[in-house]
């Protein structure tokens, strides 16, 4: 099952690379290549972190298909996907949660401390929207935006717990999925927001002291 | 002869690195470091993808050497290399080919399917100018300009065809050298571009639902 | 010694990060993080250049308490910083240096050449803050600020000197720490800095060549 979830999510990371591409003008080498960078780079970050090779993208080469595909898919519907863009949130949502449980499974495989269990997780779920974000030069959606990276944490860090307490791996997924799904959908709705420290004093970090 | 062609592509690219840093207005230490992670930015990140270690310019840090001159070089002759600006793209050219060829075959060393064989090619050509201008905070040219990459694509599936079909190697490096050296230099000469999707349609984007 | 000096790096970097992450509006979520990424990320560079698995907050997870705890303080007591931002400098400058002697310590337990060493060491100084500025969409500041890098590199240089020519490892950690310490802090207070090619000849290099 993790498994079709995996390539909805891939696909619609693809598409959301896409449509960010598209917005700089690229062509559609570009539309393509932000989109599987979008898609696979969360996945391939971790395992860069973890030293885990091969990548997945390079022994499953045929992923690449589908992000293209994906990616050409949502550049060419993209009129359409403004009016879907409720589906295409949902698509998301369930992409970022989907990504974290994987990214937890794959780095608990690995043999690493729970914390950071959890945190290739959530960094799965995310670093592919970061790194859209650093190609396409705008400041990364995901440090700013209601709860993005949160959901990440949280969805990981219930799948890890649920493990931990003996709960059975499907019955794991199926929970952290849902919960992780009705958090972030919740955040959209709902526009939760973690508070961002300083505002409401405006000025008072123009000449803070950050150096290098 | 390709060691040769090699060590021509990485100054120009540590060229075109210090150019670059030089209207970002960077001391010549960034000139310096600009250029290098412009001209050995490309294999080092195909060699992290495919967990090929240690990177060449660890075994052989003569490189850096070689990077460092190239990038003060074109510092200290800046405004002669704008007369020069055709022999410039040139040796540009001529770099992005045969980096391409050289990613192919370090990566085709590894063992991969030929699909990421020559993605590997390509990424080795075009993430130095990648890193280049990440790191220089603009949009990168690579993913908006004239075929760029899509020479470094058709000149690995080039290079990796011939090969497949029992071409010597030493014959299948020229023809793909020469194909793709002519076609990067049609694709400048006559404007040639991929099709960006969406243009035409002004503001359809401006409300598109790339999340993250 | 240099364990203690490493925490009061990690928590000055943590802190400079959460700054700028506060300039950029992000929530606390991204503050914690780009003060992680910036603390971290500089170690983490150099040894996914080396292939030196596991990563060091992999290993030791509780350093990103330390990150993120810094972070958040610093957040929580940036008007405060402003007023004392001198003893952040010093707390920082303390990092670059101190970073860049333990990563030429880990470079050099892998057995590369001492070039690549010292640039290690540099690279684990001022990895970090490139990154923190790449993520927070600005031109990196160590590419253009008053010796910040040169100092990492003459830093690691003089301990690797030292050590070439048979003095102890304490002796030469302190009189590399001492020396860094003090060109960093008389860059600082003399705005001493490397010159940047082209400038004066404004317009030069407006139409200037740089490729990809």
């Amino acid at each position: 099952m993790l498994h079709i979830i995996y390539l909805i999510a891939i696909s619609a990371e693809a598409g959301s690379g896409a449509l960010t591409a598209m917005r700089r003008k690229m062509d559609v080498f570009g539309v393509a290549l932000v989109g599987t960078v979008t898609a696979l780079g969360g996945g391939s970050v971790r395992d860069m972190l973890l030293g885990h090779y091969p990548l997945g993208w390079v022994q499953h080469p045929e992923y690449l298909l589908f992000t293209v595909g994906a990616a050409l898919a949502a550049a060419a519907a993209a009129q359409l996907l403004q009016r879907l863009k409720s589906a295409f949130l949902l698509l998301d949502a369930l992409g970022l949660v989907a990504f974290s449980i994987i990214g937890c499974d794959v780095a608990a495989a690995a043999g690493v401390h729970v914390a950071v269990v959890v945190l290739m997780g959530m960094i799965t779920g995310t670093a592919g929207g970061l790194l859209r974000d650093i190609v396409c030069n705008q400041v990364p959606l995901v440090l700013r935006r209601d709860l993005y990276a949160t959901v990440a944490l949280a969805t990981g860090a219930l799948y890890m717990a649920q493990l931990h307490y003996g709960v059975g791996r499907d019955v794991a997924t199926l929970v952290a999925l849902a919960a992780g799904f009705g958090l972030r959908l919740a955040a959209l709705r709902m526009s939760l927001a973690l508070p961002v420290p300083g505002r409401g004093r405006p000025g008072a970090l123009d000449a803070a002291g950050g150096e290098g």
